[in-house]
């Protein structure tokens, strides 16, 4: 975050102190600049993206993307070859890179299922996270225009959050925006955005009762928004479109046990998105959602979403509640500690609903334990594919 | 609300009950028709317009308007007489009106500001409230068709809203959307909405220093969504542009002590909007803003705002955290216990603040009073100057 960003220990801080306007917030923060331009933050961004096959789909964000870092985490048959195209700078991580790299740690990392792509997280080097499934293309805004969803995420996250209070005309640092009447001064400051939340035209996020009832729904609605998700309220976090400050949030963007030999899948960013809002809500940093839109291109098969998902339809409605009655003790001051407190929260009041919920707890800390592993190493670790520029 | 809501104790109910998915709801709700037809709620719902002048404004709402009873209650000098355009049902309450019908307890209605609208919400006999500014026009949507507010806000308030959980497509009831992956299916049925507070094309409901720092900014952005504001946050509500179900929250939608007399002004709104979202949280009512939106014309002059507002923008860095941290005791089973408690709190915390929210306090109470009085009277009130249909 721009320096301009005081961090306070409370929300109203009282008190004789000053606190900057909006206005003077928007000359301070980092300017962000047309991406045609210098690529915003191309040294401090990597795009992760999970798969089992070829990565056409990269030709559609040629223009957005190419600029920057690409982690591939390769799910399913590691001796399988995924085709990248040319002219991207990316690593490849397949089962084995995964299994070489962290060892018997390698078992918080689920197969078989979209969950794997947080080894990305784990692995990057940078400040900042964008994820995007490889059935995502670029949308059009209403004017026509195609959505560069990374420079929206990018504004989204470099600009604070507001989750104190509401404001009704959306994101107040927004051109054309501000803070309305009766908003207080003492909050305009805002706070750290940790995660930037996308939308997807076309193919909406439904679960699988939703979609076998509405098979034929599309979502049309562009709603020109970006909002912070208030303090105090959970949401349904999507993987497909999604971008977090890694040094902020990182560790806790962990995305469970899913799909092989696991009892549940499609609850890998749901997990995620409970887990991140309540450390969020803790430590003062703010998640948006609403724009960029990316265009969803294709509707996953209900019935094997329905096998998936249905546990999880069940356990959610132990688990929500789970999650909106936690608090995290005042000595959590890192992301990390406010984890490892919520594993054991984890394990004590949702083991009784599932046995999956102690082994759960159990991965969060060996993701914690593994993460350190990564991070603190001095040597990188090293993909069996890796290729700089435009060399593969 | 339709008759398919069923009230819960909590907010999570648990067991093997029978919930309605959101497709199933919207069947069950009523059907809004188009106004042409046959105008929704005519015979159930009051327009209410505080004014000092002739009310011109009128002719470009009358497709919309002109169906429904309005109520206008005259603020300054009673002597002088309003204009209304030929054709509308309307009655008029000035300050003699208000004095007559009140006695005594006339002193909680204020005087040469726009918050004594709310003796129009005390003698409706209708189960729903809409009330506009008389400086507030028909807007535009993008495809440049005229914008039917009223409309919009009764669809609003005849649907669900969804405070426990947010729903990252924003209204799931709306035509083309639904609750997305990983909203807990007991949340799905949503709580009857008490509140619509719809927003403003051009002139933006900014505070004086905005509006001196930013003496140019319009809002331009048409943002295509209504969203409940979630459970636990508060929000600025402005009264331009505002519906209401009276009988879940008429008695709560008290505009307090402003004007004439009093040390501030321009927060008559947001006082009704604290405790009306503290009471709905309390109550498990839904609070909606976003849609619809009307076209603001004309910026009021932000020096004489400046010293309207002074005091209650230091105030509220007070009272923004006692309307957070209010909480109400279960026994608090209705809106007027709730908004008595309300009063006791203000008083005991706010009071130390300035003596004026003593006499807050003791309005609040007032204000019940009135609102009993008036509304368990077999007598109707009379207005001195009542037309009917086109008789004026």
């Amino acid at each position: 975050m721009g320096s301009c960003i005081e961090e306070t220990d409370t929300p109203f801080p009282r008190g004789d102190s000053l606190h900057l306007s909006s206005s003077s917030l928007c000359v301070l923060l980092p300017r962000i600049t047309p991406m045609a331009a210098v690529p915003v933050l191309k040294d401090e961004l990597d795009i992760v993206i999970p798969t089992i096959r070829n990565l056409d789909f990269l030709e559609m964000w040629r223009p957005f993307f190419q600029p920057y870092h690409l982690i591939i985490v390769q799910d399913g048959d590691p001796s399988k070859t995924i085709k990248v195209p040319e002219g991207f700078d990316y690593e490849l991580f397949n089962r084995n890179d995964i299994n070489r790299i962290l060892g018997p740690k390698a078992s918080c990392i689920s197969f078989k299922d979209s969950a794997c792509r947080c080894f990305g997280y784990m692995v990057s080097k940078k400040k900042y996270i964008y994820t995007i499934d490889d059935d995502c293309f670029v949308a059009k805004d209403p004017s026509g225009k195609e959505i560069n969803a990374l420079e929206q995420h990018i504004k989204n996250l470099l600009s604070p959050s507001t989750p104190f209070f509401f404001n009704t005309l959306y994101d107040p640092y927004r051109d054309g925006a501000d803070f309305v009447r009766g908003y207080p001064f003492s909050l305009r400051e805002g706070v750290p955005t940790a995660v930037s939340h996308g939308l997807w035209l076309n193919i909406p996020d439904y679960d699988a009762p939703t979609q076998l009832v509405k098979p034929h729904e599309r979502n049309s609605r562009y709603v020109d928004a970006v909002l912070t998700i208030p303090k105090g309220t959970l949401f349904p976090m999507c993987g497909m479109n999604l971008a977090f400050n890694r040094e902020l949030i990182g560790p806790a963007m962990y995305f469970g046990l899913m799909g092989d030999g696991q009892p549940i899948g499609r609850y890998d960013d749901m997990w995620a998105g409970w887990c991140i809002k309540v450390i969020c809500d803790h430590l003062g940093l703010g998640v948006k959602t609403g724009l960029p839109y990316i265009w969803h291109s294709k509707a996953s098969n209900p019935f094997v979403n329905l096998k998936k998902e249905y546990k999880g339809i069940f356990w959610q409605e132990e688990i929500i509640p789970f999650f909106q009655g936690a608090t995290l003790p005042k000595e959590c001051t890192s992301v990390k500690k406010c984890y490892i407190e919520l594993s054991k929260q984890v394990k004590d009041k949702l083991g009784a609903v599932d046995p999956y919920f102690v082994k759960l707890a159990d991965a969060m800390v060996t993701w914690i334990e593994a993460w350190d592993e990564v991070n603190n190493n001095t040597s990188e670790p090293n993909s069996s594919n890796q290729t700089n520029g435009a060399s593969k």
